[in-house]
């Protein structure tokens, strides 16, 4: 019987979601960065849905400062909203902890939350949930909805042959470097970009994993990467900028006509989706099962 | 440094949420079944929000049929829901779990999930994420959005000296019965209740503590319980049908003037709220940290 180690993380996603059948007013169901919902045909917003979790030892060291785990557990999150150009509204924070964790800990991660929160403005926290954890360890799984324009939510789907392929910051060594603890999402970014972007995600597992499944999302796309024009952060090399996770930069892909506007919407072009076919090969990337087994 | 099981999972929340600043949007906040924000003030209908989680070894045995652990996992979140009176909508799904579960298993969680929803109708899983678990062990963590008409939602709030409590079927014994595993969420009895009760919350962790907290957020009223008039499940006795958790079943708080409804509602009635002072003593009851340690 195959573990999930055995076929990956989005191999599994695929399997269990892709069978689901959705209702009509479900226009994104899983597979993106986050789901969108009509809740109302005469409204010119949509609903944006989405879950993550951090988890002990897999997302953060169990030293690293409460604070910023919590700001961590909620900048994941924004960050999907903001690769759908969407604005946050609501969180549901539901915390598995074992028994030794403090109160003082556990005050701290809600602080971080609410940092975040206060950063981000018009996000609160409604809703939160304890329990416990057997093993020693803990989870910090938030749920967030949000509210997008109609006409301008960007999906990863809609690529495409010639497009440019831009990202709004430099990339790599964001978890060597402790930037993953404390980044702040690409929300204004993300809104700014929307309405002319074709495709968009946010890069949480790097360049080298999450560029192949924008373009598979968006038709099984090739692409040609300019190496030369990644932009590298300072605590990385290009071997990084392109393979290491945990950068939450937005990935964008953006039509020919939109070219002279890349510069003003804060992104940096790094090559063009071309038919079907070649890709740059991009080696590294990091699957959380995949990059723990393989 | 005071752990979680030191001051209790209640008061743990209680300390967490109640500094949270609330924007108006929001009309029921942390603490309540679910909390309720509106989106549209034009709107008959407000959104309840609700995450919950079930973990390995607390919730359920690792060796519980897969499906009957997704079934859970989907139905008390479904419960909390009808608790508000309200109608569920759209599901996101969380999954933490250790390397050694296999694909099997995960979809049979799946099915569970889905099972349930399809029983409910109108409820579709719109987003999952999986991560990987350093520990042996499971975490499903689930969020959802739900409707309820604007006029009708039903908080733990708004019971009166004098309102009758009901609950909505027998008590007790769910766990040990395993009924705790494939219980139908009473969502059709908490919508055509809520029209008429003045405060609602489903039995989760027995009568014995959920009856006080429904008082302790209605103003700390007291309360009679007539023991002769509890519903007691074959599966159990008096003192499990005051005791036990894992019941699922509504506490209700009906005013006077809807006795005559009360049977009609599916209500049997067990007591009555009274100024605060006097309250029957119940023993018993289950809280998952002190659950566990007290």
């Amino acid at each position: 019987m195959p573990s999930i180690s055995d076929i990956g993380e989005d191999a599994l996603i695929e399997s269990l979601t892709s069978p689901l059948a959705q209702p009509a007013h479900v226009l994104v169901g899983p597979g993106d960065d986050c789901a969108v919902v009509d809740l109302d045909p005469s409204s010119d917003q949509v609903q944006l849905l989405k879950t993550d979790c951090i988890i002990e030892s897999v997302h953060y060291l169990p030293d690293t400062a409460p604070e910023r785990i919590g700001w961590k557990a909620m900048a994941r999150v924004v960050s999907d909203i903001a690769a759908m150009g969407g604005t946050p509204l609501h969180a549901l924070v539901t915390i598995a902890a074992s028994e030794d964790k403090t109160v003082a800990e556990i005050e701290g991660w809600y602080r971080g939350m609410n940092q975040l929160a206060d950063t981000v403005g018009g996000l609160s926290i409604v809703g939160g949930e304890t329990a416990s954890l057997p093993q020693p360890g803990a989870i910090i799984s938030i749920a967030m909805t949000g509210t997008v324009p109609r006409d301008h939510y960007v999906t990863r789907c809609g690529a495409q042959p010639g497009d440019l392929i831009a990202v709004t910051g430099p990339l790599g060594g964001s978890f060597h470097s402790e930037r993953h603890l404390d980044f702040t999402p690409r929300l204004a970014e993300g809104q700014a970009i929307a309405p002319y972007a074709t495709a968009m995600m946010d890069l949480s597992d790097g360049l080298a994993k999450d560029l192949p499944r924008l373009a598979d999302r968006s038709g099984g796309l090739g692409y040609q990467i300019d190496l030369d024009a990644i932009p590298i952060h300072p605590d990385s090399d290009l071997a990084g900028a392109i393979g290491d996770g945990e950068d939450y930069e937005l990935l964008v892909a953006l039509p020919p006509t939109a070219a002279d506007r890349a510069a003003a919407l804060g992104t940096t072009i790094i090559g063009a989706f071309t038919e079907p076919g070649q890709r740059t090969p991009l080696d590294g990337g990091w699957e959380h099962f995949r990059g723990k087994t393989g």
